[in-house]
């Protein structure tokens, strides 16, 4: 079995990949470390845990393991890794965005399986990718791989409130948030960033704008994204790329029928819907965002670099209702 | 046109106070004082009064108002009496629990017009009911008045999340309250002390005990309370009962079929139905806790005290859906 | 009092207008027809008017009326006027899309007051617009006033589950779509046709294309529309074009603070908010679909066609939570 | 691997028996009968199953398998096992309600296994207990099983639509239900004869009355009961009582915090809340409607009959949010 270190235990993003590390054929959470939990059993904190687990938070670490995960929030990786001494093959994956966008201050790879296998497979630094990103990247990366995106994009990705994390705030309380819509952000949520670099990966040339808006929904989990640009290309032609570019993805399905978020929540699928109207091509684009958008991705990141079964792990029961 | 003056202006309750008070056809808001908001637009705080007030928040207040709302939370409405003299013949209308229990040291009636119309009538110092206790007492109080609650009563009620302020907390953060539910304070609910003390005034030889489960909603607005006790009477006896105890009340109706909460959402209205099973007698009874449980209900007692028309501004349309 | 007549009054739509018109202080409901529901009392179909109202559904109809409201659904209108004959002065508003589209066929005036007020007026056959055709209007108006629609015009609408009518279906029931999202007629809405009729009729060269997403929410009221396109003119220019352009119109209110879907609902306003990014001028738009979409809407227009105060009964109480 | 045959296949609960036998470690679906989708690929219908089957809905069965499940409804299991000859040693599972009184006319097992988990071990014809009374009776067979049930019990319990079925209906319309509550089958539901006679089982003399009063909620999945009965034992031998009835059941958890109805919503568990309060003994119960109240514990019964695991392929993450 794989140990496993957690720093930063007290979070939605940690809570998730604790519910799915305890399940985990290979993998076993050595230790949990949050300061302001520490002492406390773990199902204290994620109540849904109680009868799987007697484990505590602690203050200490070791690095008697296989993977640490960081979990502690944008800007504090960076902190912790300066101010710590980590076994160079130690397998470290952070969730925050401190370590995504390319620099020669650092070696991480851009955590997203369907852009980087075979790096990921090759690394024991992984920068897990943010949840709009994943959800808009996968939308956009056949058509990168191609060539295609010679238009401005047009996206517009409606968020669940455990996106906002978890404390508390005017635009996540229940009597605010409730059957109420919000944009924020428009045109430059710091994501653009980090898709920008993934779509120059793969179509070097690639300056288009892609003009974002992001909402806030009334609900918890999932990403629903609906996304267009102009294409030339025919719908068969279109959806022979996507399949083909997914054809190794376990995770990503094209759906000939239309989707709906639900068909992801509590997933690690990201499940895409193409149409054709005239020259522009629609895709919809569904994730569970704490799950492909940040845990499950994770741990799938953790698969591929120990040398595992990519879906080992995250055969997830779809919350379906 | 009656001059208001509103103290504590920027919670739920105020904000609604002031959405009701800028139709009311006889009533008009002065000034409405918030420490932390004065200077603002009302609209920067209550967004949705966007367009229909100019008026601005203040820290100043004077007493050539005709009526005076305090809404500054529990605890404090008796510190701002305690430090303030006010003109003996003012209509004060407190919404916080500090006057709802008869005492020697204030002279506040208890603001049920149900239960006090008349008395409310000629008063100027009126304490708001609990919107808990509105639903509750409304449902029991035809019951109390024919000596027919001999036996204990079982009260499950289930609040929206505009129940618990709009300071954000853990059990009010959307992530966690949506499609959730859970109980708190079992049987020792702070609003027992006034059912207790209104049912006792009708029936005084009462001493059963309420046996009162609060649940939190995954819904912002309302209450939706079951009650049930043993009573000999028929369900046409009992019926008739309710139907001649609220003849003169234009807000409670009783519903022959089943009802629902939304049929109150955004009205002032209390709605009873009532089924006989065996001894038990049924009462389902719904508000909606901002309106008949708290700000609607004081505007109706400042009607009542002013000599208006009972439903003056009140008619208020149903959210419905 | 103005004498109303109500055709098909079993829906949401008919619902509405109920509601308000119960509370309208220049207007008196007749009869209210519906074939499938005669005979019973209106609170047993509306359920939330009980208490409001003694009045019974009618398979029986006279034309000794002011105004009729036809809210028998698309299709069914024009069915009924070729079938019956109704007085020539006879007011009426029709709330499906059968007369929206000018036509030599018919003298019906588009029911959009923010756009042919005088028209409204002046006039006695109205054709209210459609829900999403409102909230997108309301957001270009002033840039087709200006001659400034010069560019592709990007919209995402988000619409509440009452949108769909009150027919169960796959689509609206509770255990799919809450908590869910899905997007439908990408691209090729049947509102877009009254669109563009109104952006030409103020910019008579207007040819571009509207790119339009709508999508299901997971609440039951309101449209939450965000919509950009290409605008050279400044921020402060084009707030200034607004400004202007909806100096009359009691209803429609720009905010320079962001706005959530909530501050309209319940209510018959239309809140817009603009951002200017780059060359891109970002519209949110927010309407409650059953009151400015529909019956709200259609009131208004009775107001003006009456020659009332346009406000008149629609001095609604928002939801805010 | 153990083949699986399922009938009726395109409901509720035959879509979470699917999603979990997919994953099933020792199990496998060899056919699914349904006549009305007979041909369609099961992620046609249960469409979050897109990637991970691509079997098909047949109107074909035979029985060479090693478990059947009747998943038909409610009076359908009986017609079909009186017109079809199967197999004595056929494993049968059957999820209607047809089986669960004992009668002399069938020998179908009980399938709660916190009850009668030998007799489970040994049989071949298992019913399946109801969803609200899974939830109540895991709240009362501690007491029962020691006699102390010598009081009324006092139930409300509030459900997820999902406990509706899936056909769509009036109170299962999103514009109906969402955000709004109301009760039903009073006094009356059909599962108080199942708990009766299983506390009866426990406890021969219990003659007492059980007030169930049933909510509908606002959400998808699960069931919050709040149940109270007078107790003389003290909380720490009621506390020891439960701890001790559960200490071999995997899928019952006693917490000494507060319990929320998230904490099991996706999951196979049953968690309990005891308070004390005077005599009254308060038990919060909360289930996943679908799961231990449907098609978890049918997994979990084929488990014991088949010798397996008890939890095997039901280590399922929750939620959360």
């Amino acid at each position: 079995m794989q140990q496993i270190g957690i720093i930063g235990g007290g979070g939605y993003t940690a809570g998730e990949l604790i519910r799915i590390l305890l399940h985990h054929p290979f993998a076993q959470i050595k230790w949990i470390k949050s300061n302001s939990q520490a002492g406390k059993f773990i199902y204290e904190v994620h109540q849904d845990l109680l009868g799987e687990t007697s484990l505590q938070f602690t203050d200490q670490v070791d690095w008697d393991i296989d993977v640490l995960f960081l979990c502690s929030g944008h800007g504090q990786s960076s902190v912790f890794l300066s101010k710590n001494t980590l076994p160079e093959d130690l397998l470290i994956i952070d969730l925050s965005r401190d370590f995504r966008l390319k620099s020669a201050q650092h070696s991480f790879i851009y955590g997203l399986p369907e852009l980087n296998k075979s790096a990921i497979q090759s690394s024991n630094r992984i920068a897990n990718c943010g949840c709009f990103a994943t959800a808009i990247q996968l939308a956009l990366l056949p058509l990168a791989a191609n060539n295609w995106l010679n238009s401005e994009v047009h996206v517009q990705a409606i968020t669940g409130a455990t996106g906002a994390g978890q404390s508390p705030s005017s635009t996540t309380h229940f009597s605010w948030r409730n059957n109420n819509l919000s944009a924020y952000k428009a045109f430059q949520h710091q994501h653009l960033d980090e898709i920008h670099q993934s779509l120059q990966q793969l179509q070097t040339d690639f300056q288009q704008s892609i003009n974002f808006i992001p909402v806030r929904g009334d609900f918890a989990r999932g990403i629903f994204a609906s996304i267009y640009t102009e294409v030339d290309e025919s719908y068969e032609q279109l959806l022979k790329a996507y399949q083909k570019y997914y054809a190794d993805s376990p995770f990503v399905h094209i759906s000939s029928d239309n989707i709906s978020l639900k068909q992801v929540v509590n997933t690690n699928k990201c499940l895409l819907h193409l149409q054709k109207h005239g020259n522009k091509l629609l895709i919809i684009s569904t994730i569970d965002n704490l799950l492909k958008g940040a845990s499950g991705q994770a741990v799938q990141n953790m698969n591929l670099a120990l040398g595992l079964e990519e879906t080992a792990g995250l055969g997830l029961k779809a919350m379906a209702f």
